[in-house]
C-alpha cells in the first residue's frame, strides 16, 4: 500500500534548502510507494497546529520546481522546537497529526538540532509500534555535520564568501595608501565558511592574505606582526575572520570586546569579531582599517549558487525518500565523495544518532600551524564544490521568487484518499 | 595632428566605473584623431608622480575588455585629490606632466568632487592657453549629480540593493513569530539607492513594507506606528533605510545613537541608522528585531551587475572621448532619458561647473507625504535602469577578474612617438 510522506525545513536558512525540498517531492511524485505529499509549514511547530498543504497541488509545473529552486530561505518556514528528552505531550500530538493524515513516511531537512528531532521521533515511532519512518536531510552553511562529505548550502554559501571578499578585496585596492580590511565570515565554532575565502586568492590577486578560523587559538600579537609585515608586501591587506574565533583563555574575541558599558537605551555594546580587530588596528598600527561583516546573504544569495550544491541538495532529498521506501528509518541521507579530481559523489546513509547534536570541525592539520591560513588540502576539499552557477529568475531585472499559498488541508478530506 | 589622451578614476568604487574606462579606450582606439591612449593609476596622484601606463599596450584583446567590464571598483585605483581654489604647484606639476606626455585629452572618471578637478583644470589649462580638452565622466552610487538622468553605477548598486533585500526578506519570513528585520543602505545626503529598494516589492511579496531617506524628516513616534501596524498586518516587517536619516532637528540619526561613553579600545560606539532603529523597536515594541548592514558589496558586486548600466557606463564613456575630439571642454558627459516606456537614453554634455560639488536630491514629491514610501513616479524612474543581467565571468567556480600591470611609461620613450 503506498504511503502518504510530509516533509518540512527546520533550522537556518540556506539558499539551498528549497532544492532539497524539490528533489525530495520530484522524487516522491514519480515513486509508486508515496500516495499524498504533505508539507508542513515551520516544521514540526505546523505538524502540532496542523498547518499542512498538499504538495502535489501546490508543486504542479516544471517551472513552480525551478523557482522554488532559486528561492533562498525555507519556502515552507522554519522553526527551532526542540523535543524534550522524554516523550511528552508534543509526541503525542505530533503522532495524533500524522495518524489524521496517515502519514508513513516524514523526512526533515535541517542541521544537527534538526537531526535530534528525528532520532526522538523515530525511537518514539517504533515504541510506539508504528511504521512510520524518519528520515533526515541535512542542511546548513556551517558544513558542521559528520557523517557526510559536506552539507548541502555549504557550497552556496562558499561561493558568495569566494565571490564577496575578491569583490571587496577590488573595493580595497583603489587607494594608493596601506590599509587593512577585515572581512568577518559567519561561523560560530566551525571555520569551514571562513576557510572558503581562500578560493577567492587567484580571482583576486593573493587576497585574502590572512584566514582566522575557531578552531585554531587567535593570537593578537602574531596577527599584528603578520599585518605588518603584509603592509610592507603588499600594502592593502585583507583578513577573513570567522564571528567566533577565540583567544588562548577560551574566550571569544566578541566577548573580549566587550566594554561593560552601556548605551542611551541601555544596551551593551557587542561589536563582533571583524569590529574588534578593526580597532586593534587602528590602536596598534595606526593605518586606515575597515571591517566589513558579510551579512545574511552569505546564507541566503540565491542569486549566486554553486550548481553543484543545488543539484546535491536535490539530490539528497531524492535519496531520502528512495531511504524511507527501503525501509530505513531514523538515518540521514549523506553525500559521499569518492574523488575530488574528477569530483565524484554518491548518496548514502547514516543512523541519526551518529549526527545528532555532534560537530564536525575544521581539522586541525588543514590550517597552518602558525595559524593565519589553511593548508592545500583545505583547498582541494573546497574547490570542486563551488562549480558551475544555478540558474537564477529575473523578471524585469528583478529576481523571481516562489512562494507557497497557505492552504491548509484538513484531514478529513485528504487522508481518506490514502486509505 | 592626432592628440594623445589620458584618463583617470577618482572618488569613490562602484561595480560600473571600468565599464566608463573601457568604452572611453574602445571608442579611442577607433577614433582617427587619438594618437597615444594612457591611463594614470590612482588619478590625479598617478598625474602628479607619473605613474602612466599605456593603456593599448595594457589592452590588447577583446577578451580583457569583457574582464574589465566585469571587474568592480577603478581598475587604475582611485584617489580622493582635491586641487587647491588658486592655481599651485600641483596643477603646474599636471601640466608639466602633461606636456611631458603631449596630452591633447584628459578624461575623468568621477562624481561631484572629481567634476570639481575637470572644472579646475579646465580654467588652468585655458588660462595657460594650453589647448588640453579636459571632460568628465560621470559616476557614482549616490546617483545625486544633477544634469544627468542617473549615474553609471547607481543602475547595478539598485540592482544589488533590490536583489538584496529580496533574498533577506525570503531570511526573515520563515519563522512563525512576529519580527522586523531593517537594511541599512548606503546613503547620507541622498536617498536614490535606498528608494531603489521599493523594486524588490513584486519580488519579495511586499517587502520592504517602509522606506526611509534622508530628504523627508525622520519621525521616530509614526515609525514605530506604522511597525506595530505592519506587525498586525503581515508579521515579518521588512523595512529600508538610509544611512543619512535624520531627525526633525536636523541631526543623522546615527549622531543621536552616540551614547557618549567609550569602549575598551577607547572608541565611541558608532552604531548606525540601523542599529539605531533596531534598538528602538526592541526598547520601544520588544519583538524579535535585527538590523543588516549591506556592506560594500552595494558598490562593488560586479557580479550583478544590471546590463543597461555596464552598456550606458560604457557608452557615456564612449560619448566623452567624442565631446573631446569635437572640441568641448570643462564638460561632464551625460545621460538624458527621452522615454521611460520604451526606455530611451542619449548622451550629451553639460558645462561641468553646473554639477561640480552640487548635489541632486530625491525630489520631495517623490516620497510619500507621511513619508516611509515612494511613490509611483519613483518606480516608474527607477524600473528601466535595472534591466538585464550584465555578463560575469566564472573560472573553477570563483569569479574572474581583471587587473592592470603597473608597467609604467618614461614620457621620453612614448612621448616621441604622438609627434
Amino acid at each position: 500500500m503506498a504511503k502518504n510522506m510530509l516533509i518540512g525545513q527546520s533550522g537556518g536558512p540556506t539558499a539551498a534548502i528549497n532544492a532539497s525540498l524539490a528533489g525530495a517531492v520530484q522524487a516522491a511524485m514519480q515513486a509508486d510507494g508515496i500516495a499524498e505529499i504533505y508539507g508542513s509549514f515551520n516544521g514540526l511547530e505546523g505538524v502540532l497546529r496542523r498547518h499542512i498543504i498538499d504538495l502535489r497541488a501546490a508543486l504542479k509545473t516544471p517551472e513552480d520546481f525551478e523557482l522554488l529552486k532559486a528561492t533562498p530561505a525555507m519556502a515552507l518556514g522554519s522553526c527551532r522546537l526542540r523535543l524534550a528528552a522524554q516523550p511528552d505531550e508534543k509526541y503525542r500530538k505530533i503522532l495524533e497529526t500524522f495518524r489524521a493524515y496517515g502519514i508513513g513516511c516524514f523526512f526533515y531537512i535541517g542541521g544537527n538540532d534538526s537531526m535530534d528531532s528525528v532520532r526522538k521521533l523515530h525511537d518514539y515511532f517504533r515504541a510506539a509500534g508504528e511504521d512510520i519512518r524518519v528520515v533526515g536531510i541535512p542542511k546548513t552553511i556551517d558544513n558542521d555535520l559528520p557523517c557526510t562529505d559536506h552539507t548541502p548550502g555549504f557550497p552556496s554559501a562558499a561561493k558568495f564568501v569566494a565571490t564577496s571578499v575578491a569583490e571587496i578585496a577590488c573595493d580595497s585596492f583603489v587607494y594608493d595608501r596601506p590599509s587593512v580590511t577585515i572581512a568577518e565570515i559567519m561561523g560560530r565554532n566551525a571555520g569551514w565558511l571562513t576557510a572558503a575565502s581562500v578560493l577567492s586568492r587567484e580571482a583576486a590577486f593573493g587576497a585574502p592574505h590572512l584566514i582566522y578560523l575557531p578552531e585554531s587559538d587567535f593570537d593578537p600579537e602574531r596577527f599584528l606582526a603578520d599585518v605588518r609585515r603584509l603592509l610592507g608586501e603588499v600594502r592593502n591587506v585583507i583578513v577573513a575572520v570567522a564571528e567566533g574565533i577565540r583567544l588562548r583563555d577560551g574566550r571569544y574575541v566578541s566577548e573580549a570586546s566587550q566594554s561593560g558599558v552601556a548605551d542611551a537605551f541601555g544596551h551593551k555594546d557587542l561589536a563582533g569579531a571583524g569590529k574588534w580587530l578593526e580597532r586593534l588596528v587602528r590602536r596598534e598600527i595606526g593605518c586606515k582599517v575597515r571591517s566589513v561583516e558579510l551579512n545574511v546573504l552569505q546564507r541566503s544569495a540565491a542569486h549566486l549558487c554553486s550548481d553543484v550544491d543545488i543539484r546535491e541538495a536535490q539530490g539528497v532529498g531524492a535519496a531520502a525518500v528512495r531511504l524511507a521506501l527501503a525501509g530505513h528509518s531514523g538515518v540521514m541521507a549523506t553525500i559521499s565523495r569518492s574523488a575530488s579530481e574528477p569530483y565524484a559523489v554518491s548518496y548514502g546513509h547514516v543512523p541519526v544518532g551518529l549526527v545528532a547534536n555532534q560537530v564536525r570541525n575544521v581539522p586541525r592539520e588543514w590550517i597552518t600551524p602558525e595559524g593565519g591560513d589553511v593548508t592545500g588540502e583545505m583547498l582541494a576539499y573546497l574547490r570542486p564544490l563551488v562549480q558551475g552557477e544555478n540558474p537564477f529568475f529575473f523578471l524585469h531585472g528583478v529576481p523571481r521568487l516562489f512562494r507557497f499559498a497557505r492552504n491548509y488541508v484538513h484531514p478529513g478530506r485528504k487522508a481518506a484518499l490514502s486509505q
